[in-house]
């Protein structure tokens, strides 16, 4: 969605997430918060840091533990603007899915729709920062992880906050049209030179078929 | 090979590899040095470096580039153990694979031999440097990278290099034993976990069977 609107430019992503983390292990001093301001420090070297996106909060959705969610992840955020001298870009929270609560991995976040409730009072308070919905969004057989269509169909949603610097409360009207712009597009040059290399190393064309592949990309 | 010995230690890797590149994309103020520096001084707030693990130079294994590989692999550990304030831990140097230089992606490295004699007589003169021979290893179908037995062989000869702390100039006589002691092994309870799981979230296994599986682990 973001490389459609700035075609000249290029775009990165800093992957700092670990599955099945609490907001407590994100914690200032913690290893995580760490690594994803070392990270973010490197990738800044070169480069210009233009959003935080954030997903978290199913390890939160039990025991009561929505209580004390707020404070923390404000403190977290906080910390973390002032360490990226980032006190402006959008924030953009990912709402937790009515999926959870229910099987598997996430039968046990019974919470989730308190924890929900935090995320979007967060957004609604705190500057720069927006809330994005997860409404009819669907899981993997686990439960808890959102399946890769429901994903992509979310990071249209998340570019919507993030480009509009809005809240995202339904789904988009036109969010599957979107999609379908953004994904169904001609491979480029790289992303062809990419797939066809796949297959040699995979072993399902040799170093001839490859080079007259390439060729003709 | 190392946990083998040091069982009640953790160890970890820090990756900074990139595929196809040259000792010239190495040098001290690009990119993937100071990416290496970086995850390693990361990696050292809490933990203990204790060494330098390289392989690399086919990229240079053509047009003469041998005749400054050296003098260029000498300026760049020079800075990065003076970065790392590392100036003793060992630096492990992999020889090229004798499949060079024969066909598909590593039909051009034809000057391999010379690259080979470079980083030897690196080990020999370089404090702290050791050898270790690719002798008798095999490539994957593109004719570039080892496969991945060969990888395991390859590991055990480079930790006798580490921890012995000298060259290795040919293949170990009971390489292939002790990598056997190496990886025929019992699966730890974290591995077992780690495999159900794997089952569970390709849909291989119902959530019942998962948890009692997990049970009895």
């Amino acid at each position: 969605m973001w490389c459609m609107e700035n075609k000249e430019e290029k775009i990165g992503l800093i992957p700092c997430a670990e599955g099945g983390s609490t907001i407590d292990d994100w914690a200032a001093d913690n290893t995580l918060f760490r690594h994803a301001v070392c990270q973010a420090k490197f990738a800044m070297q070169d480069t210009e840091l233009i959003g935080i996106l954030w997903h978290q909060g199913e390890s939160d959705s039990c025991d009561g533990k929505y209580q004390t969610y707020y404070e923390k992840l404000q403190t977290m955020t906080a910390e973390l603007r002032q360490e990226l001298n980032a006190p402006e870009i959008p924030f953009i929270l990912g709402g937790l899915g009515g999926f959870l609560g229910k099987s598997g991995l996430g039968a046990n976040c019974t919470e989730y729709e308190l924890i929900n409730r935090e995320l979007l009072r967060f957004a609604q308070e705190q500057k720069n920062s927006y809330f994005v919905t997860a409404e009819g969004l669907t899981p993997n057989p686990d439960g808890i992880h959102m399946d890769a269509a429901s994903q992509r169909r979310w990071g249209v949603r998340y570019y919507e906050a993030f480009s509009k610097r809005k809240n995202v409360l339904s789904p988009l009207e036109n969010e599957m049209e979107l999609l379908d712009r953004c994904i169904n597009v001609p491979y480029t040059k790289g992303e062809k030179m990419h797939l066809t290399m796949m297959d040699f190393i995979s072993g399902r064309m040799t170093y001839e078929e490859l080079c007259r592949k390439f060729e003709n990309i």
